[in-house]
C-alpha cells in the first residue's frame, strides 16, 4: 500500500479557523502573481541552450546539497549519491541507482523545507500522486524521466509555466556572459539577468586569486598592476554586467567587515594582497572592497547584496574528495554594528545606495539588523537565507524584524537556489508564511484586513521589484 | 473614502476562542489599575509648569526617535520632520508641514508598536475615528491642535486622566531638580519622582567629563580632587535625589562590565580618567563605578538599574547635524556572566541590594539573565527594553525568561519613554500581552486560572511597586 | 479553602481543538512506552541497597538545585532549606521545617517546569489531591513521609512502577562502581548502567587533578608518568565501565574546544598540565582529550556526549559555604564551528563515532548545531539541556533544529536528573511537547498523521535506543 501524495490547499496556514480564513483570503489574491527571482544560482546555459534536463537524479539530487547532505549525515556516502569527485575516486553513475538510494531515505526529510519543495515538484510539476518511498522509487524515476524528455520540461517551457517574470543568475567577473548574450540573441521573451559577484577577484583567499585578477584586467583591457587600474577593471566589468541585465552585485564574505582606508593605504594594500597577504591583510582588503563597491553602486545604481559569515567547506575530507558546495558550509556568529560602520559613515545616508543585508545568525535580526535597517536610508533587510528559507525560519524573521524595521525595509523573497524546479515551491512557501503572519496581525487587531492585502501584494511583488530595480 | 479607526477590545489577545476568553477575563480585572511608571524620560518641567503642549508635530513627532527614524530609513530627511539641528542647518519649522509629511508615510508603521501607541493616542486621547493618511492629515492636525489648547490636555490633567499613580523621570546629578521642587511646592497631588543617572560624571567618554565632575563637586560642596571626595559627592547627590523622591539609580553603560578594585587602585584610576584616559581605563572606571554604586545602594536603599550595550549615535552624519538620541543607537551583543561577577562577588547575596538588569540582546534572556536572576537574591529582570517594548518582544521575554527565573524575579513594566501621551498605550500593550501569555499557560494547564489572576495583578501593579520601593 | 490539585489530561497540548485532537491521538499511542533514560545523575546506591528514602525534604528539596535556587533568589537562605554546608556553618536539619519553608514559597514556581514536575510527583506518585501551599504543608509532609516508609516507595519498586527499561548513572573513572556490581549481583532485573565521565582526570583545573591522575593510574595498574600510560589508563577504565553496562562517555567542559596535536606535543603538554599549567595549557589539554576520547570511541564503540560552556559555581559565597552544584552554574555563549573542527577533521565522517552535542546557548541550535548535525555522520543533537528541559525550551529546540537537522539527527530525551521521582514527569513533558509539535506539523499539512505516529514513537523510544546503543 503506497500512501497518497496530496498538497493540501491550506498547508502552512494557521490552524485557528478564523486566522485560517484570513490567510486564505490574503493568499487567494497573490498566489498567482508572477515570480520575481532577484537572486539565485540557476545556470544561464539552461535558458540559452534550452536542452532537456538529463535525468531525475542529475536534476534533483546530484546538484542539491540540501538533499545529499541529509543522507550523508545519516551515513550514506556522497559517492553513492553520484556527487562528482574532484580527486578521481569513483562515484555511482547510474541515475536510477542514485534515485533508489534517495527514495530509501526520503523519510529523513520529514519536517524539513526540502520535503515541502520536493513534494511540490513531484505533485505539481510531475503530477505524481503517491508518496516517494522505496516501493515507488521506480515509478517516480520513470515518470520523471519520461516527462523530462518532453518539450514541456525544457528550461524555457518551465520558466513560462512557472510564471517567472524575471530571474537573476550570479556570475563571476571572469565569466564571459555568453549564455546571457545567447538568450537575448535568441529572441525568447524570458528575462534572465546576471548579477555581479566579484568574490574571486576581491577575496585574496580565493585559490588562484592573483591569476584571477590578471585575467580580470585582461578581459577589461585595463592594466591592473596598480589599484587605480584594478578599480577601473571593476567599473568595466560592472558596466558589462549591466549590459547583460544586471541590476545588482553580490558579496559572499567571511564577515561583514568594511573599511574605508585612505587611498594610498588602499593602493599599497592591494599590492600586498596580490603577493602573499596575511589573514589580516586579506580581511582588510575584502573590507575595503565592500566600501569601494558601495561607492561604485552610488555611481552606477547597482543594488548591493551582502551574504556574510559562513565557514565554507568545513568538512576537510569532503572538500578534498568532492570540492566546495557540498553541504559542509556552516554559519558563524554575525556582527554588523561595528563591521558596517566604515561603509555606513561614507554611504549610509546616500539615497542612491541600496545595500541588502543577509544573515544566518538569527539573533542579529532583532539585535542589529532591524535597528540598522530601521534607521539608515541605504540599508534593507534581505529575506531569511539558506538554512532559514523555511516556514519556521520565515516566521522567526517576521516576528523578530517587523516591529523595529517595519515591512517596507524588507525586500520580498529570494529563492537563492540552483534547484530550478523548486523555485515555484519556494516562492509559494514564502507567500503562504507571509499570509499566515499577516493573518495573525489581523486576527490580533494589529492590522486591518485591507492593509494586509496591500502588504501581501507588496511582500510578494512590489518590494522586490523596487528594491532590486527590476 | 477614509478608513475607520477602531481600537478593537480584543486586540493582542489570542485568536483561539478559549484562550481569548481567559485573556479577556484576566484583563478585565487589571485594565483599570493605576499606572506605576518607575523609569522613563518625561520632562518634569511639564508637570511643574503645567503649560499646554505647543502643537501636534512638536508633541508627537519632533521629539520621538521611534517616529522619525522610520521615515528617515525610507528616505525622508530629518530636516523635513523638524528635528532640530545642532550645526545650524535649516529644518522645517511649520508644524502642519511636518505633520503632513508624517501622515504621508504613516503606512510605514504597519506591524510596529509605534502604530499601536499612536493609534491609541489618536483614538483614545483625542477621540479621532478615522485613520491617519494623507487625506486626513489636516483633520488630525486641527483636532489635536484644538484639543491641546484646552485645559484637559495640560500635563497635570493628562496625568490624572491617565490614572498615573507615580511616574519617575531621569536626571543627571548636575540637574538642580528645580522642577521636582516646584511640583512639590505647588500642592498638586501628582507624584513625580526623579532617578539618579550619574553617567555624565561616571563615564569618562562623556564630552566635558572633567568639567562635569568639577561642577558635580561644587554643587555638593565637596572637593573632588581625590576619589574619596568624588565618592562623597555621589553620596551627597544621591541624598539630594532621594529628597526629590528618587528610589532608584540608572546606569547606561557601553557594557555590563563591573570591577572591584583595591581602594588605592581605584583612587589612582580616578585621577587618570580625569586627565586623558585610554579606552581601557575609561571602561575600567565605569566598571568600578557600578560596584561603587551598588555599595551605596546597599547603604541608602536605592534600587539600581543597568541598561548596557548600545552603540550610541552610530550614524556619523546624523550625529554631526542633529546630535544624540536621533534613532541611530544600535544594540550590541550582551554579556553578563563574566561582566557582573566582580559586583556580584561583593553584593550579589546582599538582601539590601536590588539590581534590575535590562538587555537588547534577546539571546541573553534564557542563556544568562534568567539563570542569574533565578539564583542571586540581588538580581531582578527588567521588562523588555526599547526595541523590544512591543508585542512580540514582550512575548519573547516571557517565553524565554519565565521558566528559569519565574515571574517573581521580574519587576512589571517600564514605559521608558519621553512620549507622554503614549504612556497609557504602552502600559496597555504590556497588560494585554501579559494576559495573553497567562491565558496560554492556563489553556495549557500549566497554571490555574485563579493563579493567573493573582499573577496578572502582580505583573501590573504589585511587582513594580515592590521592586522599585514605590 | 485549599485548591484542588488536578493534572489535566490535555496539559501542554495545543489549545486549538483540531491540533489538540491530533496531539491526543499521537500521545495515546506512546504515553505508556517504557522510559529509556540514557543520561542522568541518580545514585546507583539507591538501586543497590534499595533502602527507603529518608523523608520528604531530603528526597525532594535538599538535593534539588532547581528547587532551592529559586527560593534563594527571593531571599530565602540556603541554610533554611537544609542545604549542607561545607564550611561547618549551621543549617536547618528538621525536614518538616524545611518542608514548611518550601511550601511557603511554592508560588515562586508558577510558570516553571519544576512546578510541572513536582505537581506530577505530588499527584501521581503520592496521590495528593490538594495544591501545596502553607496550609497544606503538613498534610503533604505526613502523606509523603508515610508513603516513603512503605515498600512501594523503595527505589526498585519505583523503578518498576515508573516503567523504566534502562537508566544510566554517571560516574568518574575514580569510582569503583561497586553499586553497579551489587545491582548485577543482586539478581534484580532492573537495568542500571553507568557512563564514563572522565572530567576529574581530564580537566587540569579540577581541584586535586594530579592526585586524581595518580589514583587513576593506580586503579588501572598502569604507570601514568607519561602520556602513553595515561591513555592506556583511560582504555582500562573505559573497558571497566563497559563491563558495568556503560555505552557512553560524557564530557562537561568549559568550552567545546577540541585539538589534534602531534603525539609528541600532546605528550609534553600532558607533563606540563600535571605540574602547574597555565589556563591556556589547561584548555588545550581538555581540547586534546576530547579528540583522544573520540578516537577511543571509534575503537570501543562508546557513544560520546559533550556538555560544554557553563560557568560553574559563579556565586563566590555560595561556593565557599555550600560547595558546587548549588544552582549557581550559569551558561556561557556557545561556539562549535571552529571549536569542533580539529576533532571533526579526524573523526567527523567515521561511521563508528557518535558524538552527541548539548548546548545552553539556544542561538546555536539553528546557527551551528543543526547545520553541523545535518552534515557530519558522526554528529547528533542532544535534547534541550538543563534550563531548557522545559515546555518552551523543548518547543524552541524543535522549531529551530528540525528544519535543518531533521528528526533523525536527534536522539530522543534525556532527563539528566538526580531527582528520581521526577523522571516520569520529565519524560511525560517531553512526550507531550513532541506530540504537540508533531500535531502542529500535521495541522499545517507539513506531515501526514501516520508519519507523525511513526515519529512520536521514534522520538520517544527508537532514537534513544539506537543513538545510545541501549
Amino acid at each position: 500500500m503506497t500512501r497518497p501524495l496530496v498538497l493540501h490547499p491550506d498547508r502552512l496556514f494557521p490552524a485557528d479557523p478564523g486566522m485560517r480564513a484570513i490567510a486564505r483570503s490574503l493568499y487567494a489574491r497573490i498566489k498567482d502573481l508572477p515570480i520575481v527571482s532577484p537572486h539565485g544560482h540557476t545556470d544561464p546555459a539552461w535558458f540559452a541552450r534550452n536542452e532537456p534536463f538529463s535525468d531525475p537524479a542529475n536534476l534533483l539530487i546530484v546538484p542539491d546539497h540540501y538533499a545529499f547532505r541529509m543522507l550523508m549525515s545519516q551515513g550514506v556516502p556522497l559517492a553513492a549519491l553520484g556527487v562528482p569527485s574532484v580527486d578521481g575516486s569513483p562515484v555511482e553513475t547510474d541515475p536510477r541507482a542514485i534515485w533508489r538510494v534517495f527514495a530509501d531515505h526520503y523519510h529523513l526529510f520529514r519536517g524539513t523545507p526540502s520535503r515541502l519543495w520536493l513534494d511540490w515538484v513531484f505533485a505539481e510539476a510531475f503530477g505524481i500522486d503517491e508518496q516517494l518511498e522505496p516501493s515507488t522509487a521506480d515509478h517516480y524515476y520513470d515518470t520523471i524521466d519520461t516527462a523530462l524528455k518532453t518539450d514541456a520540461f525544457r528550461p524555457r517551457a518551465l520558466y513560462e509555466r512557472f510564471g517567472i517574470e524575471v530571474i537573476a543568475t550570479t556570475e563571476s567577473p571572469l565569466d564571459p556572459l555568453e549564455h546571457h548574450a545567447a538568450i537575448r540573441a535568441s529572441g525568447w521573451h524570458g528575462r534572465v539577468v546576471t548579477a555581479y559577484r566579484p568574490d574571486p577577484v576581491v577575496d585574496p583567499d580565493t585559490p588562484g586569486f592573483a591569476d584571477n585578477v590578471r585575467r580580470f584586467g585582461e578581459t577589461a583591457g585595463v592594466a591592473v598592476a596598480d589599484y587605480a587600474g584594478y578599480l577601473a577593471a571593476h567599473r568595466f566589468h560592472r558596466a558589462r554586467f549591466r549590459e547583460a541585465g544586471a541590476t545588482s552585485t553580490d558579496h559572499g564574505h567571511p564577515s561583514a567587515a568594511t573599511a574605508d582606508l585612505p587611498p594610498d593605504e588602499a593602493a599599497s594594500l592591494y599590492l600586498r594582497v596580490l603577493a602573499d597577504p596575511t589573514p589580516a591583510e586579506a580581511e582588510l582588503f575584502r573590507a575595503q572592497m565592500l566600501t569601494e563597491m558601495a561607492g561604485m553602486s552610488v555611481e552606477d545604481g547597482m543594488v548591493m547584496q551582502l551574504h556574510p559569515a559562513v565557514f565554507r567547506s568545513h568538512n576537510k575530507d569532503v572538500f578534498a574528495r568532492f570540492g566546495r558546495d557540498k553541504g559542509g558550509d556552516i554559519p558563524l556568529p554575525g556582527e554588523f554594528v561595528r563591521s558596517l560602520k566604515p561603509l555606513l559613515d561614507r554611504f549610509g545616508n546616500d539615497p542612491r545606495l541600496t545595500l541588502i543585508l543577509f544573515t544566518l545568525d538569527e539573533d542579529t535580526y532583532s539585535r542589529e539588523l532591524a535597528p540598522l535597517a530601521g534607521h539608515y536610508p541605504a540599508l534593507k533587510l534581505g529575506p531569511p537565507w539558506w538554512f532559514h528559507d523555511s516556514p519556521e525560519g520565515m516566521r522567526r524573521f517576521r516576528e523578530r524584524a517587523t516591529e523595529t524595521a517595519g515591512f517596507y525595509n524588507t525586500v520580498g523573497f529570494n529563492d537563492d537556489t540552483r534547484a530550478f524546479l523548486s523555485i515555484p515551491a519556494r516562492h509559494d512557501v514564502a507567500r503562504r508564511i507571509d499570509c499566515a503572519w499577516l493573518a495573525q496581525l489581523v486576527a490580533d487587531h494589529r492590522l486591518d484586513e485591507d492593509e494586509a492585502h496591500e502588504l501581501a501584494h507588496a511582500l510578494t511583488y512590489d518590494l522586490v521589484k523596487a528594491a532590486y530595480k527590476l
